[in-house]
């Protein structure tokens, strides 16, 4: 049997108690499919700030990089916030840890689980079949661009009296632009074959230049990928209006974040999407949720957002379709009858019905 | 009797057909409160392109100068699409107009008229309520910051090759913070004292100054008005989630590009909202809508938010507040006995209720 070597990145807040639950799944489809899979658990965020005084710890990436995926749950907590550049900051280790793995491709599935769709706020007839990708650029633009804060003599305060300024710059390369464009083309044809392209061409130099390399990739490479372009506000408006229109989204880093957000909301239940970030090399995964520190150690987060993250895994990193689609039906089959962490209860789910962090892991496992 | 100048921008597509019923009405207002506005129009956008090779002729922004207020409509369409930096496009109209003006504030109220309240996509237990200010940063950051595109001989292409790079520069000094985050609190002070100041302070320089001077200027001189900060991302999840918590939202001019599309999407009636944009001499309003050059000269499109963009401007630059709660009032009779324009009807208005432009203008002037 095939051992795969995990790197495990528990983080904050809840992180502890979903990984858990991700764990408990890939054994038992190591059982089932007489694979094994081996865990080194490491630092990442606050935990790491706290035990290393950074972020992200060079021994967490030496052991990401040595394993063939990293797993991670998330990062965060009111603990840590804070506008002082000096101090070091949670997100800098999910950030640094990006950019070390050259993981450049965000993938963020977005899709309503039949038995959830009344958690959404928008109509049911609006949510009904929505099926999207949102394929963010994650190594560049503003996250990754230069930027500094200065103090001017004159000409920043008010009256041209002394003040601070400030600059971040959203910076692109044409390779950049071509492989993630090749991403989301490749996405669409494995699914229903479109994709918009989401940019602020009337206004930014980068989405102009954005605009015209995604179209020449798409004429060169994939003539038989339909391709259309959304500005970026229009897209905020489209994603309300008519979500199910859209299959593949690509966009670069930071209208990706604000967009795979949006998008996930209209589902009405962020506790249930993974996602996915590849590169050339060792690719990571972890919920589309945050690290919600204020019911940490509760015992009744949800842990399916991190178990589908797993299902993303076996898929992408590890080539195992069948397995993927197997946690994929175990999943459904556990909410069709019923069961809801807190996160995900409706108004008419029975109290019975509501069960914790490991009853829902277990629930799982049993339906493998 | 008062005269006030008005210097009219009707702009591309459906402008000139919408700006009419903004005057139609205006002239009603004059007739009933005995005060005289007197109309000057210039080119703007796709328009003075085709006339004079520029977005923004010398001549229009004279007339803009010399006005008590801007009537817009709306500006650009396919026609000028292009992402060739040589070529003058619409928006460089708009943009430059706001600039040279000085046009830092821009109001964006968000409300859901009761009669039409059925058209959000949105469940009407989540929308109903819905009264929020998006104040949104309008002449700083990435619209007006240094931009450039490369040609390099290595580094930017695959594999090292050549290729081409660009940037956009998100810049703030400590002012342009300081006199829109005023606005905010002011704002809120009319309002339910409540501030929403969003940014993306975990990732970028600029946001984690934003944050230091919102918060510095709001306990220095607004104790009394409630302050929230709240990330970008978070924020596109929110307004879908739980959009009637929302009073006043302020934040830097991309943000709110994208935010106040998304929340004036939530009312499912983009063609109801107006917008004000502020500075320290003649204003600026427009409807939150675009040019719908689809629908242009078909007589169809709606006009009622550039009548009520003639509503901020009674308040805002002329202090005709009665007025102005007039407009508001007969445009609310109007919807309530049952006109619709086409974007505005339901699955159950019936069809000899859905009227044109020019009509609805002239109900709207009926019932002042
Ligand atoms: C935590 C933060 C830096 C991060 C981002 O903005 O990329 C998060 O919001 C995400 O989307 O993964
Ligand atoms: C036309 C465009 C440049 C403009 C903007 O992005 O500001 C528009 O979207 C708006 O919001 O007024």
């Amino acid at each position: 049997a095939k051992t795969y070597n995990i790197c495990l990145l528990p983080g904050d807040g809840i992180g502890p108690e979903i990984i858990a639950e991700g764990v408990k799944v890939l054994d038992a489809v190591g059982v089932k499919y007489d694979t094994a899979f081996a865990y080194t658990e490491a630092l990442l965020g606050g935990c790491a700030i706290d035990a290393t005084g950074t972020a992200l710890p060079d021994e967490t990436l030496h052991v990401a990089e040595a394993s063939d995926a990293v797993l991670l749950a998330a990062v965060g907590g009111p603990k840590w916030d804070t506008t002082d550049p000096a101090k070091p900051r949670p997100e800098q280790g999910l950030l640094g840890i990006r950019k070390a793995l050259g993981l450049y491709t965000n993938l963020r599935p977005v899709q309503i689980f039949a038995a959830l769709a009344d958690a959404s706020t928008l109509k049911p007839e609006i949510v009904d079949g929505v099926d999207m990708m949102i394929v963010r650029e994650l190594t560049g633009g503003l996250y990754f661009g230069r930027r500094e804060r200065f103090y001017d003599e004159e000409g920043c305060g008010t009256h041209g009296a002394a003040g601070q300024r400030a600059y971040d710059t959203l910076e692109y390369r044409e390779y950049e632009v071509e492989r993630i464009a090749r991403q989301a083309f490749e996405a669409a044809r494995k699914r229903r074959n479109k994709v918009t392209s989401v940019d602020k061409a009337n206004v930014l130099e980068t989405s102009r230049m954005w605009r015209e390399i995604v179209h020449r990739i798409g004429a060169e490479e994939y003539p038989d990928v339909e391709l259309e372009d959304l500005l970026v506000d229009n897209t905020a408006m489209q994603l309300i209006s008519r979500p199910v229109d859209f299959d593949v989204v690509v966009t670069e880093n930071m209208f990706g974040d604000i967009l795979s957000d949006e998008a996930a909301q209209i589902t009405g239940s962020l506790g249930m999407l993974a996602s996915a970030s590849l590169g050339d090399g060792t690719a990571l995964y972890e919920p589309s949720h945050g690290s919600a520190p204020d019911i940490a150690g509760k015992g009744i987060a949800n842990p399916l957002a991190q178990i589908l993250s797993v299902e993303m895994m076996l898929r992408y990193s590890f080539n195992l379709g069948e397995a993927a689609d197997d946690i994929r039906r175990a999943v459904t089959a556990v909410l069709d009858e019923g069961w809801r962490t807190g996160d995900i209860k409706q108004a008419d789910t029975p109290a019975d019905k509501v069960v914790g962090t490991v009853q829902m892991g277990d629930l799982v496992v049993a339906h493998l």
